[in-house]
This record gives structure tokens, C-alpha cells and sequence, in this order.
């Protein structure tokens, strides 16, 4: 393996693994303080190697998108959330075929998806933790009121074979910078609280209120009731994150490692980053760019291709040259991690470690077709 | 590996075999019949049954993007276009080293990335052919006037182990509809003109003029001096393609198969497919959705979380259940393609057949370190 970044190929996503380090033990080190219990979200590194550390750290558990990270962080962690609508046969299947030593918590907001995911854990052979996927204002998932919420949680509480185990939600609207959220917050707190309200008065008091995310995860403390978060992003940071306060621009620890492959347009360099290695993610609005130069964030990712990206160098008196290596901090972090296979760790510019993206793609298990191969000149 | 559609692991994307081929069949007569090379650009489908199949069907050599996409598609061809700036230490190494059997053309825009590909063809005991890449329009690559032009073939003339083979262009900035390119194209014919009468004049007549793209395919024989054509697109194509009338909606091949997994909110649908199985690039303008249901195109994907779909509801009077089925055409299938390892390929609703994206990834060499599993209950 390259012993340095400049021998590196690029595109490649490479990890300050002193900024990593920094980033899971201050994110532990919240969740302690305030005796919140950490399940932290492995959509963003998809990586059992960063699981097992976040264990270490105190994680009580992982939660999980997809039954292919489920499947994959199964072999670090014996508690996971597949914090998911448990609908789709195959989806159940898979779910149901979890180690058996495994406990497995899903979240629902329908009760006409109950009878299938009762079969799938009987067949399966265990008990399947539900979770009441409630809607505080994000409009995605969730049930939308106290009497649905209800309606769900006895719907779980009559099925073999699934036990109820409370409610979970999804802040994602919480996006204001760190120091505005509070009225964000307050509502998200009332409309919790009416939730629990009512769940108490009908003897469903939840064991555990799950939220979370990254964005409002430092002030998840202040909605009462909550007892676990699920922040994913936290790991490595991103613009975004950087750009609403809940990191610092220090805190970013992945960057896209890129080469400027052509200055032959005036104006602009261009890199072999383009949608491919980063995504189309916008900065919140459109027209801020699709990720920044770390050691020059004035320079933005202005437009893209599938392999090319323009840096737009109008507000930079930096002119790079043909060749050079630039490193690209991306908008969101969970979507460059999913375009890439493998990691690169590193400390200052040398190369210390890699790792694999290991429960990235789906995993579905098809019999492939192969391609003839042409006659080779022996 | 299931049988029908309604069997399968969501999100997947899906071929229409029959599309697929109808597809591949058009753009070779439509090659044939203007006498243009085909030389398809492989990054659509990264899969070397379809260029076996493309190959089959006339075409003279692939064009890739990625040193990945090269040595997969080695497999299949032995006369390939890398169409991307030769820059770059490690990419000049891998470049080097394809078999020998293998003819190897790049494109250049820069004299100063000579030298570094001349050391490398000579290492790997090869001659390299390089085209000139011109800029027409596009302002990505490319030499920006024909004086420069006439300096950079001069210059991979002088370089051991380097041909001069022609020039290329890429002339991805036509995108008005089909039968409203008449300008952009006489423009592109007007400058391409003045490019190869500089290069004829110095006794640099190119060999190769290679343009094309899939949205300006279809009328590339009206740009005069142009031999050869690399559009891609076409083997799937997908809802841009369709809606500047490059195809027709009945030609997009390739779908985004997803499950509802939640109607809890009203006036839409989630379903299982968001940004990390469609990408998130806009129809040209944004607000339009990500992508559209095949059996209505009226309902769009509206709003997307990574792994979530919101479909508008507002313009149908069509209610989805949880757990049907939509196939969702994407916006961009290039992108698509790059975020799954395999695809399905079905006829009518029955599933015919799988193969790999063999050419997705970057392929580095990596040493990785793992995880320490979990101690396991015996």
C-alpha cells in the first residue's frame, strides 16, 4: 500500500483518523453526560471496523437501514435497531434469518404490517422487539397522532411472537444551526410529550424514546423523555454538519482525495471527483457548490460530471497546477461513503491503515450471468 | 433466484431485456447506416455482457471512463478509448500496465501530461495512441483554440511511444431536445471545422474524429469530419433522455424496482428507494422529482432521505398499498448504475437473468484491516 497521500489513487475517500478519534469519543462522551444511551446509526460508515470502536466507546447497540448492514454488523454487535419499515417479504425474511443470538428491534408506523413481520419472527424462531415509529414534524414515516400510536402499539402487544418495546423518532426537520434550534426543539418536546401522554394513560408506557441524528444530536437532552440517540454522521462530519454548527470545519474527518486532471479552461481546475465520488448532495440551497477544499474552502465543487468536477476558482488567488492533489470535503458524508468499497486512514499525509465499506450495496444473494471473453493473443 | 418481479429484494434495478436489445440495435444501424464507428462509452452499464453484446453488434472498441472500467472491459475488447485526462501517477501506472494485446487510446489537453505518459507507455513496452481533446462548447476539458491544438499533437508526435491519432470532443452542452439542436450542432460543425483545417494545414490531419453522447447521437453525421461516436446512455436510457426526446418513454430499459413501505403521511407514498439508489440529479431544472413510476409518469419522486422515496400523490387518483411494487424510471441512469453491484434483467414480469456491474468501484489495491468480531454464543 502507498506509504503517503500523494501516492494514493485518486478518486479515493480518505479519514484523518486523529479528527475520527476525536469525533467518537466526543459524542460518547455527550451521551454519558446526560445518561443518554448511544445506538449510533452505521448508515455513514457502513464499517464493522468503526462499530466495533463506537461499542467500545460505550454504544449500547447499532441501528441499521438496511438488512444488509444488519446482516454484516451482526458480527460486532449483538444488539441491533433495523430502524426501517419491516414490510416487503424479502426484507422480512432477511430479518427474520438474523443470528439467533441477535436481538432485533424494528420500528413501524402500520399496524397491517404486524401480521406478516408475527409470521416472519415465528418462522424465524425469536422474538422481534417493535418500536412505534412516530411522526414529530419530519413528514417522511410515522404515525401521525396519539390514537394511531395507540393503535399500534396494542396492535404489537396482541402478535405472537413481537414485543413491544417503544417509540422512536426521526428529528431530520431539526436542521437550524445548533444555537437556533430551541423552537424546533420545544415543539418536537411537546408533541413528544403528548405521545407519551397518552401511551402512559393507556398503561403503554415506552421503555425506550429513541431520536437522535446528528444535526440536533447535542441538544437531544433537552427533549424530556428521551432515552437513546441515533446519530450516524457524527463519525466523520461533513459540510453540512460544519455548515449548521453541530461540528467545526476541524471536526470534518473524511475528505475525498482528488487530482486536477485539466487548467485548460480559464477560471476553473478540474479534479476526477465528480458525482461518481461525491454525490449531487446540495449545501441545504443550491448554488453553494457540492463540497469545499479542505485547506481552501473558499474553493467550491462548482458544477459536475460522472468523473470530473470544476473547481470554480474565482475567489481564490490559489492556482493549482496539473497534477496536483486537492482534498475535497463533502456535503454529505453517508452518500460519498455509499460510492465507495474501501477507506483509507491516515495521520498528517501518511498512509496508515484501510478498511473495507464492508455493508455497503444490498447484498442480495442472485445468480450472475458472465460475459464471453474475447480470443486472447497467446 | 426468485421468478417474478413481485419476488424480489427492493430497492433493485431491473432491465427490460427487450427494451434492451431493441435499444442496442438502433444506435449500431443507426451507425451503420451513416458509416460513423461506434465506439459505446461503457460507464452506463460497467458490465462486459452488454459490451460483448454492443461488440456483437458492431461496434469497433469501448470507450472508458475509469482505469477500473479499462481492465474489466480488457476482458472483452482489445481496443479501448480511455476518454480521460492521463494525469495522475497511479492511474498512469494501472493505464501502463493493461494487457499488451490491448490497443490503448487516451485523450489529451495539456502538452505537460505528456512527458509522465511517454515514461509510463514506455515502461509497460507499449505504444499509446492519443487523441487531442478539443473543447466545442462543453468548457470541462479540451484545448481552447487550434494553436493549441496544433501544440499538443505536435508534442505527442515528438514523444516516444506515444501515436497521434486523431482528436475528440465531447459535446455534452447539446442537450436542447432532439429536434432543436439545429444551432448547437452547426456551431459545434462550425468550430470543429476550424480546428481540423489548422490541424490538415500542419500536416496533422486526424485519423479519429470522435464526438457523440447519447443525447446528441442521433444527429452527429449531420457535424461534417466526425468518424467516430461514443454515446452511452442508450443501452437503458432514462427520464432526461425521454424528455428531450432522445427516446421515447417506452425505450427507458431500466427501472428502479421499490417496495411502499409506508402511507402513515398523507398525500404520499414512501417507498424504499432515495438517494442511495437513485442519485439525486434534477431533470434539468430542479422541481421536478428524481425520478417518475414507469406506469405513471405522473407521480414523481418528490422528496428523498437516503434511503427513503416520498412519492407525490397529488397529480393521481392512483393509491398505492403498503407493500406494492413501483418501478421508478430514474433521471440519470448512469448514476443508478453505479450504486448497485448487480442487475436484474426480466422479461415481462418474469426474471430472466442477473449479471455484475463488474465495473463499478475503483478497484485499488488495498491491504484492509478488519473488525474483531463479537464473542458468540455457542
Amino acid at each position: 500500500m502507498a506509504t503517503y497521500l500523494e501516492q494514493l489513487e485518486t478518486p479515493a475517500p480518505v479519514v484523518d483518523m486523529d479528527r475520527l478519534a476525536l469525533n467518537l469519543d466526543r459524542m460518547a462522551a455527550y451521551a454519558t453526560l446526560h445518561g443518554l444511551r448511544l445506538r449510533p446509526h452505521v448508515k455513514t460508515h457502513k464499517s464493522p471496523r468503526i462499530a466495533a470502536e463506537q461499542l467500545r466507546l460505550g454504544a449500547v447497540g447499532l441501528t441499521c437501514a438496511t438488512l444488509r448492514e444488519a446482516e454484516v454488523m451482526a458480527g460486532v454487535c449483538d444488539d441491533l435497531l433495523v430502524a426501517y419499515p419491516p414490510v416487503g417479504a424479502a426484507r422480512l425474511e432477511r430479518l427474520a434469518r438474523l443470528p439467533g443470538d441477535v436481538r432485533v428491534t424494528v420500528a413501524a408506523d402500520d399496524a397491517a404490517a404486524l401480521d406478516a413481520l408475527s409470521v416472519a419472527a415465528r418462522l424465524g424462531q425469536r422474538t422481534i422487539d417493535v418500536l412505534v415509529e412516530l411522526d414529530l414534524g419530519m413528514h417522511r414515516v410515522g404515525v401521525t397522532s396519539p390514537e394511531k400510536a395507540i393503535a399500534v402499539a396494542r396492535q404489537i402487544e396482541r402478535a405472537p411472537a413481537l414485543r413491544y418495546a417503544g417509540v422512536q423518532f426521526y428529528p431530520g426537520h431539526v436542521r437550524a444551526p445548533v444555537g437556533e434550534q430551541d423552537a424546533a426543539l420545544r415543539q418536537v418536546g411537546r408533541d413528544l410529550g403528548a405521545y407519551l401522554d397518552a401511551l402512559r394513560s393507556e398503561g403503554l408506557a415506552p421503555a425506550v424514546v429513541s431520536g437522535g441524528s446528528t444535526p440536533a444530536a447535542w441538544r437531544m437532552h433537552e427533549v424530556p423523555g428521551v432515552t437513546e440517540v441515533r446519530p450516524g454522521t457524527y463519525v466523520y462530519n461533513d459540510r453540512t454538519t460544519a455548515q449548521i454548527g453541530a461540528c467545526d470545519w476541524e471536526d470534518c474527518a473524511l475528505t475525498v482525495l482528488a487530482t486536477v486532471v485539466s487548467v485548460a479552461v480559464k477560471g476553473q481546475a478540474v479534479v476526477d471527483a465528480g458525482t461518481k465520488a461525491l454525490g449531487r448532495e446540495p449545501l441545504r440551497a443550491e448554488g453553494e457548490g457540492y463540497g469545499a477544499l479542505l485547506d481552501h474552502p473558499e474553493v467550491v465543487v462548482a458544477r459536475m460530471s460522472e468523473e470530473h468536477g470544476i473547481l470554480d476558482l474565482s475567489k481564490t488567488s490559489w492556482r493549482p497546477r496539473l497534477g496536483d492533489q486537492v482534498r475535497i470535503v463533502p456535503n454529505h458524508v453517508c452518500i460519498v461513503v455509499h460510492l465507495f468499497d474501501e477507506i483509507i486512514g491516515v495521520r498528517g499525509h501518511a498512509v496508515e491503515t484501510a478498511w473495507s465499506v464492508a455493508a455497503r450495496g444490498r447484498g442480495a444473494n442472485l445468480e450472475l450471468d458472465t460475459a464471453p471473453s474475447r480470443p486472447r493473443a497467446v
